[in-house]
């Protein structure tokens, strides 16, 4: 059975996941790509993390705690990227950033 | 915004990631781990796909159905390997590959 | 023992990654990022099923053709993006992914 | 181009992801499997990081320092891990996972 202390922590990494993903390709297909382009990289950076701290909780790594917080670290410059814009996409990901990155540090410690 | 067709598999790649994590933590733990080594391999393999054909989904991949179809023939697989075996942890595994194959399917046709 | 008949398949793969990655990178500093959003898109999604078909290879996964076969075709479209721009990194990237694709496909036959 | 400094830590890391995912496939082979699930894990866990790193460092991101800590911390775990035993495969994996971490650590520092 799934770790339950993990449990709230590999659902925001999931949301976080998709919202990364998502914000992602709405920034590669808006007008101002140029103004997006650390939107973009962070974004994939974010989502990638996330799924690898999901992974590494749902399988019991021995590193998951360090995972998360370094996965905290990325969803937060995430977040505070991603803020900086008005685009819906960029807003909704910049929330899940945050609560994945509260929900990382919740969990380490 | 999340791409709506998409919705339903993503959730089910999702879930079947989470299972097949967890199966394979559990069967590493087995006392009759020679008896689960095909199961452990497909786990992993198996979390690995669903991992990726979510974010391709997520991402509005023009690749998305290709790695779908991939993603249903690798699930099948891990989910005839599980249901070979009693552990509660397979019969899971086993339940979410074969929802997350037939939603790759039906997404896919 | 890794398996020799994937040798070189394994080293294009993970060139290629190298490439995409890189020309990932430098199009994401480019002027014209908005002229290159679909060459960061295909670089990311060819560096990532290069990695996950270099690591099947390397495991000996019964899915290793499959995947190939799925990495000749997504690396085959990079390339032809790729070729259309002049930057360097673009010029570079093609390459590698044509090899890449010619190397998965004798893979696979 | 290719960040030079990450040049041969890069290269490290693709090396280490080879030795770790040759040695899961072998350890799943043995005839002692139960002996080696540690291994197992941890090849997987080690094969996984170093990809991650080696695409921070080719996509030049701005986490790749943090990345890269985190890996040598895997790879000295896996190398410890994999020395305890006496198969060639594992005594491969053990050599490139320390000759990773120390590349990893020099990176950093």
């Amino acid at each position: 059975m799934l770790n339950q202390q993990y449990k709230d922590c590999i659902q925001a990494c999931l949301e976080c996941m998709e919202a990364c993903n998502t914000c992602y390709h709405a920034c590669l297909k808006e007008d101002d790509v140029a103004m997006m382009s650390n939107c973009i990289r962070l974004d994939r950076e974010c989502a990638d993390i996330c799924g690898f701290a999901a992974k590494a909780m749902q399988s019991n790594s021995p590193f998951a705690e360090q995972i998360c917080k370094l996965c905290a670290d990325i969803c937060e410059a995430c977040g505070q990227e991603c803020q900086k814009h008005e685009h819906e996409h960029c807003k909704n990901c910049a929330d899940s950033c945050f609560k994945c990155a509260e929900a990382c540090r919740q969990m380490v410690s």
